[in-house]
């Protein structure tokens, strides 16, 4: 996401995250003026970004990787937002651009708003569909599922969107969200609130995951999707940059077992760059971070240790499949890996 | 210490500790015209620095309570440095001065350098002695022995001090200096050699650690309290505040184990002031904390936890015994204890 989520916001009172203002959805009637169809969309992300990596995961294990291409932008913003320097001739080799605002400028002339990831452009026109983060995911898993592969998950039951939803929207709220709220507190009294609903939550979720293997249900859900990328940047930048420290994740048993669980298997870990996260983060908000300095820990070398989850029981996959390999060209380079 | 430790410093290329520029000693024989006196000297601290907290502890080991007595400074300094505003009066009861620059002032007129903990001030004159953080505690352990309680510890043995010298030597550059080089670092390149060089002694230190219960010879020495004051403050403000975030403390077994050790023998957790310790990192470094927010963690109740070092041996008083309790006007109230 990072919509104004760098300095701007930054000198508020108390942190709020903007609503997403492209709201419109990609389904599989195109009642919104955009129908699911192969090859017509590009999904554009930051690997640094919790929210757009939510859309990297749910797309790999959806097998949605030859229906909706990739542009993975620049970890470091700068004042005209995410950028394809990442790219030759730093410009995106489909979009023909050399930043996501071009994508907003050709859907909403003037647009006053922030550029965010996770964006799904429309490649035909160059126009932004969505930077709806919330719903994004969900259209992946319930609309596009026809594109899905063979043997992928059901990511959004239909039994279990109560459940789900209930469970999402705390995570959301004192995870997910609260991380931020405490990162980017101007005040004493705002960054504790936040801090506390932080660890109140975690310890809470560390319960709940004691005997069961996921969040809702016996299998991969989008809660566990939404939940796992909160916790694999949590010991990297929350812990630390976000003043999130009262415990690291690897300092609570239960959930730095499911958080590794989630991270060795396939769709997971493997779309994560930890070079992204921490050169994002702490590059890109001085304001709590003036000198820009990459912190050289943490030791990483733990996600690859064994979790024995397994004798949870659970069924990842349900009746599917795990993914097969990541694209070529979509490996997380080896600085970005544990 | 914190001569310059705050923002002054921070603007240059490199950290560069100053070197204390009054050098008087206090000895028993008076030669520098300080004799070992009790009642004549103050001793001025302040509990959330490193250096000025090796003399709290040597002097409560030493049993120099009585005779040397005890000024706290408050945490936060301000652009006139260390100030008694947790004294009556914001004024030492019994040096009678608002800030310690004024003993500094009295000493030398026009001194152009910073102000720094810890200091001894000549309570007649009024005049600082001096402020050789280094010299200091060895002083108290070699020269004040007349003055020593029944039971002291020789915290500086004869026959260990060329392996001390050596040992603190290394635990100086890389340890009690090389956090603060890591977290003043204004360029990545700086940074990076000051943090591996912190892990890799720490390291090193764990290793030597694994068989003994103490650093050098079988007893608490001079070289174990200036290891200890560095590692107490390592998980609540070095591993965040000052970057050296590989691993925190707690996440290294032997260390972790010897720190508590040291932390539950008295004369040492007895004198740490957590509450003083994160107020002033975090509050005074405004360039590396603009928001001046101090972080809720760590969770400090571990450091109460059973360590087990007792089966490596060791005697920790050597021939001597433990210190009695702590005066009653000097414990430390319960905002900064675990």
């Amino acid at each position: 996401m990072s919509v104004g989520e760098g300095n701007e916001q930054y000198g508020r009172k108390a942190f709020k995250r903007s609503k997403s203002h492209f709201t419109d959805r990609i389904t599989a009637d195109g009642r919104d003026g955009w129908p699911v169809e192969a090859g017509r969309y590009r999904l554009v992300v930051s690997r640094a970004c919790p929210w757009a990596s939510r859309a990297v995961i749910s797309r790999r294990l959806l097998g949605l990787e030859g229906a909706l291409s990739l542009a993975v932008a620049d970890p470091i913003q700068d004042d005209r937002s995410w950028r394809f320097t990442l790219d030759p001739d730093d410009r995106d080799p489909v979009l023909g651009i050399r930043f996501l605002k071009e994508a907003y400028d050709a859907r909403e002339s003037e647009y006053p708003g922030g550029v965010s990831v996770p964006a799904i452009v429309d490649v035909p026109s160059g126009e932004l569909v969505t930077n709806d983060y919330q719903r994004l995911t969900l259209d992946l898993a319930t609309e596009w599922t026809n594109l899905h592969r063979a043997g992928a998950p059901d990511l959004y039951p239909a039994g279990l969107r109560d459940e789900m939803d209930a469970v999402m929207a705390e995570v959301y709220e004192d995870v997910n969200n609260g991380v931020y709220r405490a990162g980017f507190a101007t005040g004493q009294e705002e960054y504790e609130e936040a801090c506390d609903a932080v660890f109140r939550r975690l310890q809470a979720l560390s319960k709940r995951l004691t005997r069961r293997r996921y969040l809702v249900g016996d299998t991969i859900t989008e809660a566990d999707i939404r939940l796992f990328t909160t916790l694999v940047r949590f010991d990297p930048v929350y812990h630390g940059h976000f003043k999130c420290n009262r415990w690291k994740l690897a300092e609570d048993r239960v959930l730095w077992a499911y958080a590794r669980d989630l991270f060795q298997t396939p769709g997971f870990g493997d779309t994560v760059d930890f070079d992204h996260i921490k050169r994002h983060y702490y590059r890109v908000h001085t304001g709590i971070n003036p000198t820009g300095i990459v912190p050289l820990g943490p030791d990483l070398s733990g996600w690859l240790t064994p979790h024995q989850r397994e004798e949870l029981g659970g069924r990842p996959f349900g009746d599917g499949t795990p993914p097969g390999p990541v694209p070529a060209a979509e490996v997380v380079p080896p600085q970005g890996r544990p």
